[in-house]
């Protein structure tokens, strides 16, 4: 040992003499440690908020303190946590040096006046540093010290559209309750697309109005941006309570239905006004471009229906790879396989230029309707838990980020009276939605949607995480940063106060809870959950007590609301959808009955390709006694019968005799 | 709706009159939108690898090809798309302006001349421009033409400190092996405390004679940095083989436990030579440092063992919460407190300066030693589920990285007599590290570590994961370059090629292999997961057909190896902390059997504070017929006995009467 520990000292000697490690190489690992400590004491600092955040909501939830849900809890404690930030920020602050562009052009041309280069180099005595570009500076005062622990709580919006909002948006798509969703998809399809235009436009014009009032310069282009961005309505703590309280599946369906794709709307039509800017300013700016208007709408439509397209047929493919592969013998892999795939519907729509949201919303619906009665019973399990457990932890993140970022972000600007305008310009904008498209609706549909459900449906409004991300994205201009201050401030003030009013409201309105839904295979899961989650118990008799008083007082349409809960109307494109689910879609996509032969026989050997020796199985034994789904047989023969398993493990399609 | 869009066309030709959107926030919405498509192009790329990697592992799983493990698929796969990329990139190139540190200083001072500032501020035709510091660049020519997509598929080293490591890392503690680990401690603590400063030292003295024959100028100092690097060898490959065959477990043991820690050793090793390096800078560069050198050795030991400490104190933490909250009422506040509360042992180690990695590998070890025993069956299932996913997802990308960058990484450089030399030093190396401590350790242990399991330990040393981590975090200098490109190339061959040799490796040494352990509950969880993995049935009927031929045929210590694995060598390293373990840890910090009333009663009503009444209860019923960890019980009782769960709802820990 000893003898090592001289050979040591000596190679150091020799080393130390001859020539020491740049400094360079030093400043370099110091300075990335530097940065290093400060993102993680950043990141820390939200996971500990998160973790205080769950033991609160444990603690409410203990005690049945229904007056807040764990949104709300996150909200607060973010603003806790960012105004600490801020009134105790250390004033380490970031060193910042400013250049000119002109006297070292590398390139010769003068095209870089406007466009500025992605990257800066810098000579420093030597060692050349590479700067990446990472946006305009707000027009705030450029004298303003940011500590880096402020300024680094607030992370690139980016994050926001590859991280955060994919998994909630996905597990939104994935976890939904088919059954209402598609039996109500007239109606949802007309709030979502008409109402949210109109509540665009109406916002736009109401905000128009407000602006006139202020003193920042803000044009009707910004106006309409902000009534995109503020017509997304949150899912999550409205049908977080819903579900809560097995309120009416009808009214869960709408509401949710809507939120979903009002939110999908919602984003394309800010890339429309985005859009229409851009053409714009490539015309003349002194007229009303007609063609960029036209343009804009044809745009608005191939996105929307491109993305819902490519969201599909990623599902599509995903279906088809777990029907016709028996990858689910390794769960671990089937699994993998279906979160990639799932994830790559939202980036594919990126690269096209498309809205990955929309796409993973839809990629989501599809997973759910055809690949998940492919998957093994294990990897039905995990797949949800998993998507469970990141929208929860992504929810929770964005909204004590909205907190926090409340305090910390440094390109705010407060508009007292716009912010009023908005609050009130909101409401008005929904009923404008709700209540004339409730109209129009109930005039066709054989079940009317009462009127308590429609004042609970412009209650349920509240805005969130998409919304936020949204406004953050840009905040170049001071029309965006008062943009972005209000969409915060709404989104606080919603989920805080809506969501804490939404149960007793729900009383007030008499609206039926506790419904329990028999008929719908949707509830066998989320019963099977819910008893996973150690809560069901729970769940079920407070439900059943609050059974009681479900009559409704409204005057319009008021029929009896436990039948209507119970039969679900079906509207002529309802009814389309399902015939085309049922003889081509369900029986290509999945292992269930009936399939391909019998639905489309017409279709010869082709049919008989594309149906599977598990799905011919399957016929054999379930045919008849169990019509539709026969979701169970399937989990049966999947896990229990080792047979099923063993008996034939290669499994390409059956080809024609 | 005539009335409303007439209304619109007005607004749209009032607006556009007289402002037109400022030209800054159209280019910044631009090239937003251009770095998000290639970002998601680049994400894209990586996520339909995987895919594929996972559909090429499924059918070499099912055809029983067991030449290549999937992260040797995923390497090889990542090379082909890297290649591909390479030759195929678009010549789409970023726009770069050199720019002077001179004439625009802002800060008086002259500080700036040696570190470079934080952020670049550039006023473009009145608007201020950020850039921030990305790092410095390469000395490769400047003139080479990097492609966006080349360049950008090439992440951030942080990416991989933050988002792909901890996973991993947490997951080889969450998922191991506990008995063997435990029993062997002080046979793993020596291997590699001990063996991985051996083998640190023997590297960079061999590699100290190799870069003489180097035009590259090197010094001591970057080759001992390269010993730490690659003294760190990967759990994954050997590891996924053994558990598939179920080699020994005394061996599996051995590999794991060395393979864990000393990448925990070697981590912070590297920490330890760049200390070394920075106090040398700031003392006289002629002389060799002695006080630097114990500062850095000193250094080396307060890092390791804080980080321990950390890792160990935040899983002992998240144990005193699950035992003493009932926050497992609720499985998904209770999986994400877990996984939050997890990672920020990560993130506080980084915080404190030191090791993520080692503090959240004891983390990992802590929760599955006693936080899992709190935890809800469920959840149990779900953390065991969410990590084994994060870890199979994370390890393939980091394959399949390593292939990708080989082509993609414009800082890599080739030294062919360096990359040889290596070759050698590491074989040299670990030769040095196990068979003379294996030597030594056999004077002690009961049960003497035979020379066949020695060979295979020698063998199973692949690289991966961590040493390319830690290569690719400064490439500033040329001797940097030279180790980041002999690491990947030494990961790509040893995970390739003694990845793929490992089961022929195992017969000719003839090591037992389909060893079922039934005396420990690791194995019991094991079969569990096995099971819901639905491949339990084919791994059993495997191993037992290849259990025939277990006799060694090696010289010196040819004890029975069946005897060997089944009866556990107890060191007095091991036996003292079973006893720490059994009297005051498990009674502490988990609801097992028995309490501290019993194992500590001199403690008095602390004891007894400190005992939960489900604890109590637990007593009463499984005392005597159910020894040890009576895991069965409190599963049982946990999910079906659904007094259990209302009788108590608040659950305070019993104070003294």
């Amino acid at each position: 040992m000893a003898g090592i520990f001289l050979y040591i000292l000596l190679l150091l000697v020799s080393t130390a003499k001859g020539n020491v490690l740049d400094e360079v190489n030093a400043k370099t690992d110091e300075y990335k440690e530097k940065i290093h400590v400060v993102d993680s004491l950043d990141l820390l600092i939200y996971l500990l908020l998160l973790t205080v955040a769950i033991i609160t909501t444990w603690v409410f939830k203990k005690h049945r303190l229904k007056f807040i849900h764990e949104s709300g809890v996150s909200v607060i404690l973010g603003l806790v946590v960012g105004a600490i930030l801020r009134f105790t920020g250390s004033t380490n602050s970031i060193t910042v040096l400013d250049v000119a562009p002109k006297p070292s052009f590398s390139a010769g041309n003068g095209s870089y006046i406007f466009s500025p280069p992605d990257i800066l180099r810098m000579n420093i005595s030597g060692q050349v540093f590479i700067y990446s570009m990472s946006g305009p500076q707000a027009d705030v005062e450029a004298s303003q010290e940011i500590t880096e622990i402020q300024e680094k709580a607030t992370f690139d919006a980016e994050i926001f559209f590859y991280m955060i909002l994919p998994p909630i948006i996905f597990n939104a798509g994935y976890s939904m309750r088919k059954k209402h969703f598609f039996s109500n998809i007239g109606s949802i399809l007309t709030f979502a697309l008409l109402g949210t235009v109109i509540s665009t436009f109406a916002v736009a014009g109401l905000m128009w109005m407000v602006v006139q009032l202020i003193s920042t310069k803000m044009r009707f282009l910004d106006t309409l941006y902000f009534g995109a961005i503020i017509s997304a309505t949150d899912p999550v703590t409205t049908l977080a309570i819903f579900t809560d309280l097995h309120v009416d599946p009808t009214l869960t369906g709408l509401v949710l239905g809507e939120s979903l794709l009002n939110d999908a709307v919602a984003i394309v039509l800010c890339g429309a006004v985005e859009d229409y800017s851009r053409f714009f300013i490539q015309g003349d700016p002194d007229s009303f471009e007609v063609v960029a208007f036209f343009q804009t709408i044809l745009n608005f439509f191939t996105i929307f229906f491109g993305s819902v397209g490519l969201g599909s047929l990623l599902g599509a493919i995903t279906a088809l790879i777990t029907k016709f592969t028996h990858v689910r013998d390794y769960t671990i892999l089937e699994t993998s396989m279906f979160f990639l795939l799932s994830y790559s519907s939202y980036l594919f729509a990126e690269v096209c230029s498309m809205s990955g949201i929309v796409s993973v919303l839809f990629c989501g619906i599809t997973q759910a309707h055809y690949t998940f009665h492919n998957l093994s019973a294990e990897s039905k399990l995990r797949t949800r838990q998993l998507f469970e457990l990141l929208n929860f932890l992504m929810e929770n993140f964005i909204f004590s980020y909205i907190g926090v970022s409340m305090f910390t972000f440094s390109r705010h600007k407060f508009e007292f009276i716009f912010i009023l305008g908005a609050v009130l310009a909101i409401g008005v904008a929904r009923a404008l939605n709700i209540y004339p498209l409730s109209l129009l609706l109930n005039l066709g549909r054989s079940k009317p949607i009462p009127c308590k459900y429609q004042h609970m449906m412009w209650f349920s409004g509240l805005r969130g995480a998409l919304a936020f991300a949204l406004a953050i994205k840009n905040t170049v201009s001071e029309a965006r940063q008062i943009i972005l201050t209000t969409t915060s401030l709404i989104a606080i003030v919603t989920v805080i106060f809506c969501g804490g009013l939404t149960p007793p409201l729900l009383g007030l309105l008499k609206i039926p809870i506790g419904v329990v839904d028999p008929g719908s295979d949707e509830t066998q899961i989320e019963a099977g959950r819910e008893e996973e989650e150690g809560e069901g118990h729970e769940r079920r008799t407070q439900g059943q007590g609050e059974l009681v008083g479900g009559e409704g007082g409204c005057s319009d349409s008021s029929i009896e609301s436990q039948s209507f809960s119970q039969e679900v109307p079906k509207s002529s494109l309802a009814r389309h959808w399902k015939s085309l689910d049922k003889t081509l879609l369900k029986p290509l996509l999945t292992n269930s009955q009936p399939t391909l032969q019998e639905t489309m026989a017409w279709l010869g050997p082709v049919a008989r390709w594309l149906t599977t020796t598990d799905q011919m199985a399957g016929t054999y034994i379930t045919r008849g006694n169990l019509p539709g789904g026969n979701e169970s047989y399937r989990e049966q023969t999947d896990v229990s019968n080792p047979q099923y398993q063993t008996s034939n493990p290669t499994h390409p399609p059956i080809l024609p005799p």
